[in-house]
């Protein structure tokens, strides 16, 4: 399997329901192209965010996540997202996020960590092990030369 | 158990999120309030929404939904909503919903068309009978004397 | 300016955010991905869907819309949507929409009406004429042979 | 005025669309609930989040913010947000967040950083000083003898 960039590169344009009342995209709306760019990354990799295994949904429940805004953007602008996988410690991720507006200019950074986890059969979330053909995945990606 | 009071009615203030950059609230936030009035009659009637049976996840998926927008509302707008169940149909529930802005004015209209329905083992959704108790809650709410 | 193939086609995944707890897509969403798709409508004949002229805000607000939905759709599923102008009288504009799935089957289809307006300086939204630009853009889009 | 209670406190049920295929609440709502609470805090001191003046939008833009998530929640869930005004330098606004499940146990936490600005003719925005009504009315709050 070709290993795609890193970082890892994605496009999203902002849509109308994503802008608020100030005429800017709503800094909510951050962390769903965060995920965008995880999925995005995941599926280039052939690996799931979410499945099930021995009877229990596994996947990738997040543990924080933190972003600093520094220039709006608004309603049709094509944002350029970019990850970066900053640590994977034990069963955790560790992500960094930039994301560059119209002109090419920082609007904003963020952070984001998961941890691998499975659904027990009452209902809460327990700690799992990462796969080894996602952690190998991963730090092959993370590792390969620029 | 006492039935609510027919039509039900739910009250949601507008977030910031949920309003665009034409400064209204965004049309398909209307949706999300029907949501919110079905959630509301459920929980009073005792009933649910999403449910798992002899090892299927069992709820009722959406088939159709309408709405009718008459006049903005914007930012911290009150908004009253009314359900109405119109009709009970084998296993498809006819939402109607009416929506008051903060002069008391009517802002929206709406329909909303759902179906009991299980999720078999391999994935895909199959038609599934309205549970009894289910019904007849749904009646005795319809049909009561206003 | 050549003109973008009739019906437009636009291609969006599932985000995660964008599931809900019965596994699938929510229905929502498809109001999303059908602005998404006007949104790429009026990029692509150099067109604008909010604007200040005269001191006034002038857009386009929704009048009414519906959806139907055949079958699920699930996280990171490419949908494939499809854009129509069925109508345009005075300064309405009616559109349909498709939405395929990941297996080129029908998954919704839906009908949306916006109105061009303006909001009054007191706030009020008023009904404004469609710019001869924009309809001559789009009756000529919606006009070419296939 | 009589000052609202510190800390603030809001509840909100979970909506069907806030939930994820992981069956749980997304993680992007905590935000949402976030500025729910603020703009309960500024209803009930009798402040504006956005206003015109000078022909100038004005409002508070937000410049970072957190969370750490601990225990999931689920649809229908009653989620108790309390907001803490922690600092108040120049025209900036620190909040601290705690959300609280339906069993009292702490779910999520976070932070948002805020700041006054105003949107000039260009577009841009830029830092603006925090109006003096508002900020006596919000040490007023936070200085309030328990």
């Amino acid at each position: 399997m070709n290993l795609p960039p890193a970082p890892l590169r994605l496009e999203r344009r902002v849509d109308f329901s994503q802008t608020d009342a100030a005429g800017i995209l709503h800094f909510s709306t951050y962390f769903i192209y965060m995920e965008a760019a995880e999925a995005e990354l995941f599926r280039q990799l052939g690996l799931r965010l979410l499945w099930t295994e021995d009877g229990c949904t596994r996947g990738f429940p997040r543990i924080d996540c933190s972003a600093r805004f520094r220039r709006p953007v608004g309603f049709d602008d094509l944002i350029r997202i970019q990850l970066t996988l900053t640590d994977l410690v034990a069963n955790r991720l560790h992500y960094a996020f930039q994301f560059f507006g119209p002109d090419g200019e920082l609007c904003a950074s963020g952070t984001l960590v998961t941890a691998c986890a499975l659904r027990a059969p009452d209902g809460s979330l327990q700690s799992a092990p990462l796969p080894d053909a996602c952690r190998e995945a991963l730090l092959a990606w993370k590792n390969q030369a620029g």
